[in-house]
């Protein structure tokens, strides 16, 4: 079921060089807006998704950024995924994840309780975005 | 698409006492098995749940533990989730879960490289146990 | 040993209220500088501090944010610590943390090979700051 | 300043082979005793090392286990570090590793407020053990 939909607005991905976990990629969040039929608002800029380029050839998100409802309630998330290529197309590239959210006690609250899990795929614009589906598995 | 049905064989669950997290439990895991359609073998001793009562009541699950397939080849499962109410029920409980896999790389790689969820409900027999049902989101 | 000793710029702290983990704050991390022997540069805009104030008391420091050496390396810090009181005085606090860094391998990869920690006090200037001092364990 | 000594009993290493990490071992933790001034008990079974033989060649270890005080206080421990070689000895290792503790709030909850460094050298006796030495930093 829907949570919500979202854009986030990136800037260009910075490489870090490999490391030894793997070979790093950090991609600035600076923007966005999600919007669903029980909560909507904008993404706050400060955050970062911090990809690791693993020895299996995959590539691994962990997106850590903050948004906020439009009434003025703050919500942490922490986004981790892994990107997956459509099979039979040309090289299209989709992530799955499986996000956590911090929210305060209260209207929100339950954003805390449920299990949700969400797809990245990237935008079609001339900025630098991902389109972003999150769902709760009940 | 189911991946595995379980049943882990735990210890009673110790009380840990209120930490500055919240009120925290520990349930060792001292066995067990798992069967899918591509995996199937034991869950090793000498894991545990590390269980958070949190501040608006639910309890957290973040269960680390190894299993081993029919064919020798070792996995970690970090499984983290949280316990649930049925509504409308007598107070039956189950827990969602988001588990992360790692495996060598090869015959179990794909563990690595999806996204999964699962439900762990109480087993029925004498013998503390959960039965977990592991599926991958596509 | 000392490694470093920093200036890291700030917002002012922003209360995220109640969660179930206790009270939340985040503090964006907006810029800065850190000098030491064998490593100098500046701190990049978009990091944060995200604290958790616990049932004992205790206000729990989790930073994440990056680095940028003069001679253009990229360097992860993920920074935990805790904020401790100055017994005696006039409640002067300070921080004691224990930060990892992950480098590329090469010339800073030293950074990935060591344990440190550090301290963190806040600055006495009329812009939010904080002057931290990180040494190497040996 | 010396929080404590301990010897933990482990089995043998058991490698889990090459996954998307790098190379992966597990050491079980089986038992052992810790003592020092202030606190004294001893180490539970089922814990587990987790190793990773990093790129760059330095093998890291998260350990998670649990100990008990001899006055039935149970205190988890998470202790992560880095192995390192002595410099002109014949291949002489130790880590140096920054532990963690939860501990419940009251007689031992000094160790969730202060910040530890350790080490681990390998022991000399005929069964798998290492000898840990716990300070706190001031």
């Amino acid at each position: 079921m829907l949570v919500y939909q979202a854009v986030a607005l990136l800037e260009e991905r910075v490489p870090h060089g490999k490391t030894p976990y793997g070979e790093r990629f950090r991609v600035p969040i600076i923007g966005g807006s999600f919007e669903g039929p029980d909560l909507r608002g904008h993404i706050l800029p400060g955050g970062a998704d911090w990809q690791l380029l693993r020895a299996d050839g995959y590539l691994e998100l962990i997106a850590d950024y903050y948004m906020e409802t439009d009434d003025k309630v703050l919500i942490k998330v922490n986004n981790r995924g892994l990107v997956q290529t459509v099979p039979g197309s040309d090289g299209n590239r989709y992530a799955m994840t499986t996000p956590h959210f911090e929210a305060p006690i209260g209207k929100y609250g339950w954003l805390n309780q449920l299990i949700f899990a969400g797809t990245v795929v990237p935008g079609d614009s001339k900025v630098p975005a991902v389109h972003l589906a999150i769902f709760k598995l009940v």
